[in-house]
C-alpha cells in the first residue's frame, strides 16, 4: 500500500504581507486546512486521488476568501464566468468546463463532463443544460457574488488598470488567484483538479487556462498530477500542466527539476504564478515566481502543512 | 534566407475508396492545391508563416467540402459551433475561439483574440461581441449550412448512432474532420492553424482539441509548428500537438519520429485521426492512423503535392 499524499493551492500571486492582518492570515490558512481535510479524508479511508481531489475543490470553492465558486471574481460585466478541469491519472480521463455561470461547483460539473458526456471539454450555458439534464442542481449567479468581489470590481474599473489578476479584497493587491488539488492515492493513483473565476475586470467570453488540459491541469500515473494558478494566458502558451509531465518522460527530469523549469520558463511567455505536482513515489513540489502562494499539504502520518508566503 | 514550406490538412477518416467517386476526389485534390497556393503565395512574397497559415485556413474554411467554416457539420441542436486556434512559433503567442456560431472565418476571429484581446482563448456569443466590436463583420448561422451537412446530420439522428466524426456526405463515411495548416517562411519562422465544425450531432457546448493549444495546434520555432485532425477527446488528452514538440525538445527526437510516436499512442486514449508537423529545417510530417486524410504540401521550387488515402 501506498502512503497517500495531497495537496492544494488557492492562489499566487504578490501577496502584502502588510495588508494581510493576522485574522486574515488565519482565515485562509484555515481554509486551506479544512480542504486538505476533506481530501485526505477520502485517502485515508482508502478512497481514490480522483475522489480526494474532487473532495478538496469542492471544499475551496464553497470557501469564500478563494477565487472559484462562492467568491469568484466577476468579469467586466460585474458577471461570474467560471472554468473548471479534472483529471484521472490512471486512464488519462478528463472534464473540463469553461464559462458556465450557475454551476454551484464548477469541479464536480467538470466531472460530471468526464464520466458523461462522451466530451473532454464543454462550454457555456449549452454545458449547463447538460448538466441540470443529468440531475446537477444549477444555483443563481448571484450565489457567487460577495461585497468583497464587487468593491474589487468597482476599484478596478474606476482605476481604468484594465484586467486584474485575482481579488484584492482587503488591499491584498494584485494577486493571481485559481485553486486546486493534486493526491496520490493508497493503490499508487494520481489525479488534479482546478478550479477558478478568472481575472477580475476580464473580458466576458475570456477562458484561462484552468479548463485547458495540459495547461491548467493534467495527471498521468506514469509521470504526475499537476494545478497550475497564474496568468492563465502565458500558462496556455507554454502547456504548462502538460511541460513538467514532458520533461520527466523525455527529459528524465526529476519532479522537482521538472517544476521548477516550467516555473521559470513562465516569464518568457509573459507569465507569473505557480503550480502544485506530485508524482507516484510522493514526490511533491509547490514552486511559484511570485511572492507568494496560498498552499498546503499532507502527507499520511504526517500533520498538515500550510503557507501563504516563501 | 530559408526555402519556405507549406502543408494542409482537411481532415482524416476512414475515407471509402468506392465511395470517393473521381469527381469528388477530384474536387477535394483541388480545394486542397487552391489552399496550398493562397498560403504559398503569401511565402513566395517573403510574407510570415503566420500570414500563410491564416489565408491556407481561409481558404480551406471557404471550400464547403471540408468541415470548417462553410460547410461545417451540424451539433445534435442542427446548429453550428465552431472552434479554431492559431499560433505563432517566434513568440508562442496564440489565439483561439471556441463554439461559436457566427464568424465566418473562425481563424481569423483565432487571430484577432491573437493579436487584440490581450486573451489566448474565448467563447462562445461574448466572443462574437468583441470581434464585432473590433471590426469583424458576422454572418447569420445558415451561411455556414450546406445541403450535405443536413441530410448527414438526419442520418446520422435516424440510425440513432450517436455522434459522428465529421461528415459522411456522398456516403464516404466515418470521417473525422477539421482543417489546418502549417508553414515555414523565408526568415525560419514557424506558425499553425487549426479550424473546425467538430463532429456530426454532437452535444451542444462540446468544445474539440481544436482550441485548446498544445492538443490540436501549436507552433515554437524551436521545435515544431502542428496542427491535428481526429476524435478531439484523445488529441485533448494526449496534449498531441505539444507533445511532438516536447518529444523533440527533451527526448531528442526528430521531427518524423515525435510525429509518428504522438499518432501511434492515440488508440492509447481512444484516439483516431493524424496531424501535420514541420520544423524549421523544413522537415515536414504528415502521419496517421485512419485509411486517409486530405492533405498536401508545396517545398519553394517544387511542385503542389496533394493526396488522400495512403
Amino acid at each position: 500500500m501506498v502512503a497517500y499524499t495531497l495537496a492544494v493551492h488557492g492562489g499566487a500571486g504578490t501577496i502584502d504581507r502588510a495588508a494581510l492582518t493576522p485574522d486574515l492570515a488565519a482565515a485562509y490558512h484555515a481554509g486551506l486546512r479544512h480542504a486538505i481535510e476533506q481530501g485526505a479524508a477520502v485517502l485515508a479511508g482508502g478512497g481514490s486521488a480522483l475522489d480526494a481531489v474532487t473532495a478538496a475543490v469542492v471544499a475551496l470553492e464553497d470557501c469564500p476568501l478563494f477565487n472559484a465558486g462562492k467568491g469568484a471574481v466577476l468579469n467586466a460585466d460585474a458577471r461570474h464566468e467560471l472554468d473548471s478541469a479534472i483529471m484521472e491519472g490512471t486512464t488519462r480521463r478528463a472534464g473540463a468546463l469553461a464559462a458556465v455561470t450557475r454551476v454551484r461547483n464548477p469541479i464536480l460539473g467538470a466531472r460530471l463532463v468526464m464520466e458523461r458526456s462522451g466530451h473532454v471539454l464543454m462550454a457555456g450555458a449549452d454545458a449547463e443544460r447538460f448538466l441540470s439534464a443529468q440531475g446537477m442542481e444549477l444555483v443563481a449567479p448571484e450565489y457567487f457574488t460577495t461585497p468583497e468581489r464587487l468593491a474589487q470590481l468597482r476599484r478596478v474599473q474606476a482605476d481604468g488598470r484594465g484586467v486584474m489578476l485575482d481579488h484584492d479584497g482587503q488591499s491584498v493587491t494584485d494577486r493571481v488567484g485559481t485553486v486546486g488539488a493534486v493526491a496520490l492515492d493508497t493503490q499508487g493513483r494520481l489525479a488534479a483538479a482546478t478550479s477558478t473565476g478568472g481575472m477580475t475586470n476580464k473580458r466576458p467570453g475570456r477562458v484561462g487556462d484552468t479548463p485547458v488540459i495540459g495547461a491548467g491541469c493534467y495527471a498521468d500515473d506514469a509521470t504526475a498530477a499537476v494545478s497550475t494558478t497564474g496568468t492563465g494566458e502565458a500558462f496556455i502558451r507554454a502547456v504548462a500542466a502538460y511541460d513538467v509531465a514532458a520533461r520527466m518522460a523525455y527529459g528524465g527530469s526529476s519532479l522537482a527539476d521538472a517544476a521548477e523549469r516550467v516555473v521559470e520558463g513562465l516569464p518568457g511567455v509573459g507569465g507569473q504564478g505557480g503550480l502544485i505536482a506530485l508524482d507516484r513515489s510522493g514526490a511533491l513540489a509547490l514552486p511559484f515566481n511570485t511572492s507568494g502562494m496560498y498552499r498546503g499539504y499532507l502527507r499520511a502520518g504526517a500533520e498538515i502543512v500550510t503557507a501563504i508566503h516563501r
